[in-house]
């Protein structure tokens, strides 16, 4: 896939442009973009929900990521990027990683909003180190893993004990969605230089990249044994 | 249409079961319904957006339909009442009035956010007077106006500016929500008596309600003429 074009969102001249600076407004339009596609894709997928209090734990998931955005739409704003040219840049790569793991079962969508979920805090995790104070405190709340998601643990783990079938084809779906997340990651920051620059910095690149990814294999492992899988 | 029925959310033993206590749960028990219908609705209406920045303003207003819906959901919790037998029981009436309004255009959607958005605002300005004073303020913040709800007028009066031919079929769309809104809202009050008793108590009831549609009728008359309608 080549990487994401359209209309960059460059800051404008009066904004803050330290090269930290504009690799952290990047940063938050790669998230923006990302709670965009996951406020929609998620709705999309809650149409398998077999009954109400399922219905309404989506609901709620969805609302979170409609704070997240809006957080981060103010972060982007502040440093002169654009909100809505940020989504129309970045949102390709998300709704690609959606297209290629659309859930065919309500198990495999509730896994997917807990992998997801649980990705997304692992990455903030493992990148926190690297991140100026005030970025932290934006990132940690916006990747902060959602009440919500422990429903979708509760539900997979209940399924998978009542029905051992489940366990395999379900396993099979938790590896696809990780190595799905990875390559996607990955386009990003080969699409993103001052990303890559500021979260992997400098001659370590390589190296600190392989163990970020194998970190986030590891946090997935014991997250899949969580659900009863794996 | 039969009143709804179902799984009734009788309040249980250790409740207050003051009557007004029980109208209020009942009350909010309904608009816990609504919200809930609202927000599944406002999703799928939204498909017709045009744009990105249309489709965050919905995502904004499918956002707060949750918050109300949260808060909605403790007070009737607390209450003794089951949020979940709560939305179960009175969601038909909210569904039936969505499917008879299921808009065509993305400007129908528009203007059905909108004049939904204002007849509760409406309908709260209205009630408020009848209700205990820590349900004013319940009420009053689950029904107030939404922020983006402003967003649809805008859209939609410069459309039609710039359309005149648009005018006299939305005008009728206009026209039919609202019907449509006051005939399920009169199903409601028809299957539960104490929440029309608390709204229009004793013996003035008749008369009450035939006043507060007329109020209705005229701002709803007032805001299609802010969209450039009627």
């Amino acid at each position: 896939m080549p990487p994401p074009s359209g209309v960059s969102p460059e800051p404008t001249a009066d904004a803050d442009t330290g090269a930290d600076s504009v690799a952290i407004g990047k940063l938050y339009a790669v998230l923006l973009a990302g709670e965009y596609s996951a406020f929609y894709r998620l709705i999309d997928e809650s149409r398998m929900a077999p009954d109400v209090p399922s219905r309404i734990a989506i609901a709620r998931m969805a609302a979170s990521e409609i704070r997240h955005f809006d957080t981060l739409a103010e972060q982007v704003s502040a440093r002169g990027l654009d909100p809505v040219a940020a989504v129309e840049r970045y949102r390709p790569i998300f709704d690609q990683y959606h297209q290629v793991t659309t859930p065919k079962t309500w198990y495999e969508a509730l896994i997917k909003a807990y992998v997801g979920d649980g990705l997304a805090a692992d990455f903030y995790n493992q990148l926190s180190g690297v991140l100026p104070a005030e970025a932290q405190s934006v990132v940690a709340e916006v990747m902060s893993q959602t009440a919500s998601s422990e429903f979708a643990r509760e539900q997979v783990s209940q399924a998978v004990a009542r029905e051992p079938r489940l366990k395999s084809p379900l396993t099979l779906w938790g590896r696809r969605l990780l190595g799905e997340a990875v390559t996607h990651t990955q386009w990003v920051l080969a699409a993103e230089e001052e990303v890559t620059d500021l979260l992997f910095s400098g001659a370590a690149t390589l190296a600190g990249m392989t163990t970020f990814f194998d970190v986030i294999a590891e946090k997935h492992a014991e997250r899949m044994r969580d659900l009863g899988l794996g």
